[in-house]
């Protein structure tokens, strides 16, 4: 099996029509209440290649590949009654599903299963029953060993057919990632072409400076002198990256704010506005689990050892945080669960 | 005097106020017949940090220094009588223009400027009145030497100024680059989403196409598979970049077409957007003489030596001889003129 590619179970009972027939995953990013959810945090952990059990009605219905990493993205107008629910905004990752032939229901092999459970997050219940609560949750080798045996050959075919795909021979793979994340800002940008609240002026500027451009770039550059990472240091090569994102940020003073930007040359722009990296308050780099080292590498990050970027100030620090807690795929449970001892 | 720093002479007669005011040079691209102008295609030389001498009614008024390299850009607005001329697409250099205290007319200083006059593209006739037809030229060293001597100790002041000026260390310098493209590209997209021809999946396709997603990535994903520079062939850290730009399409079939795009990761992306590299018919890199090398290299591009990519098939020759055309940072006629022996 390899090492590189990781498991995942799940639970998709309400939205299963909706995710499998639209190719995705979607999980808000917070509970109900606003606190964090272990199975919505595993959504920033997926990386493109991964497989994930579908789970529903007590049966494994099929196995999906994750084509992306997790993206900020409204909730699918497909889950709701009116549309969509801009406000809502969570994460997405790209999947392509297989629907299974045989598709099992676990609670017919606990006998196999049961032992391979992991102590925290677990995908079933010891009765064989889904975990109410549980959305995405880790698969452990030795689980995925016992599920593959019980789906039988079609199961090992899949694998072996995704362990064979090199990126990028296959289109499927390929298939564009984050448009639900662009057509987000488009719809955010009309909003702002139709607040009469704002001067032409007002919100030209706003525009411009989803670009990393305009009035938002000039503050920035009050602040930074250049790219943290590749040192460049020449206006027309830097974008000023917001920190908070555009599109999370709460108002105009946000959008604008000069502690609210790095400047950036484009590919470390693109790294650290979708989470492959992010940056502790004392500058050291961080790179994420979900991102692929070697590619990282060739867009001149170094991923060895640690570098340090320069410490920041007390308003960068307020969005950095942000940052890391809201954009940076990083799962603050990992470490937990991975290193759970396969009993 | 810098050997980094050029020097250029702008005949700025009927636009003078408005380029001045405004803080820039425009020109077309072509004639008004639609042939080249080498007047027109000095704009695509200009580095950030050159010198212009601005002329008007006789006198040096001003020097300016560019701020940026050429950018496609409209017409702008304050030329016109009716607002922006969007079809009228010429390149646009921003300028900071100081003022001179001692404008001088040229003509008054004719025996020591004469010689120095160079046989082609000579931004003076020999009685001292301007060159009917010049826009902008080149100034070779010893008659921007004489120049600085006429207008005296505050032309060597703002050439020391100048020369002191360290990026990033200036405001001014690093003000935003390229606004007038942005702008541009906005206005086309407000058109595509008010024309009612299309339907709302064109609209969208069309709009995404702009970013590199969609439709038009998977369409270049059948044709590339990796960045031809940085070798990257993970879709999620690959943009679709128009080899014409989307800007410049002249409709749908254009911009989504597989021939008219390559894969690039987002600082190759940019580069080759704004035309600061492009490619052979066999794949050889061509690196502009605007380009800043040290950012390039970078941002991970090898300068240095020959670079072939590899070659590319016959409909992206066709699009690939546009970028070398139009968008590509590269005068014809430079090296005609800098190779001029001075008399």
């Amino acid at each position: 099996m390899s090492s590189n590619v990781r498991h995942w179970w799940v639970n998709q009972n309400q939205t299963f029509r909706q995710e499998t027939e639209g190719g995705y995953l979607w999980s808000p990013k917070r509970n109900s209440h606003g606190g964090r959810n272990p199975f919505y945090e595993f959504m920033r952990e997926i990386s493109p290649g991964d497989l994930v059990f579908s789970f529903e009605g007590t049966y494994i219905r099929a196995i999906g590949v994750a084509r992306s990493n997790a993206y900020e993205s409204p909730k699918p107008p497909e889950f709701g009654k009116a549309g969509p629910n801009w406000d809502a905004i969570g994460w997405r990752v790209d999947v392509k599903y297989y629907p299974l032939n045989n598709q099992i229901r676990p609670a017919d092999y606990m006998s196999a299963i049961r032992p391979e459970l992991p102590p925290r997050y677990s995908p079933l219940q010891s009765n064989g029953r889904g975990n109410q609560g549980v959305y995405l949750t880790f698969v452990p080798p030795r689980l995925v060993d016992v599920l593959f045996r019980s789906i039988g050959p079609e199961a090992e075919q899949l694998h072996t057919i995704v362990r064979s795909i090199e990126y990028p021979a296959e289109v499927d793979y390929r298939e564009e990632t984050a448009i639900g994340l662009v057509e987000w800002e488009e719809h955010l940008i009309n909003d702002i072409r139709s607040n009469l609240n704002l001067s032409e002026t007002e919100r030209e500027t706003l525009i411009l400076a989803r670009r990393g451009q305009g009035v938002f770039k000039k503050n920035v550059m009050q602040v930074e002198s250049q790219c943290r990472i590749t040192k460049v240091d020449r206006a027309e090569h830097l974008r000023a990256s917001h920190i908070k994102p555009w599109r999370d940020c709460g108002g105009s003073d946000e959008r604008l704010s000069a502690a609210n930007g790095l400047l950036l040359t484009p590919s470390v722009d693109h790294l650290f506005d979708r989470g492959f990296v992010s940056f502790e308050d004392n500058g050291d780099l961080l790179i994420s689990p979900a991102a692929h080292l070697s590619s990282l590498e060739k867009m001149g990050i170094i991923t060895a050892g640690s570098v340090n970027v320069g410490g920041f100030n007390t308003d960068q620090r307020f969005f950095l945080n942000y940052h890391r807690e809201e954009v940076f795929l990083r799962a603050r449970v990992t470490k937990r669960v991975t290193h759970v001892p396969q009993i």
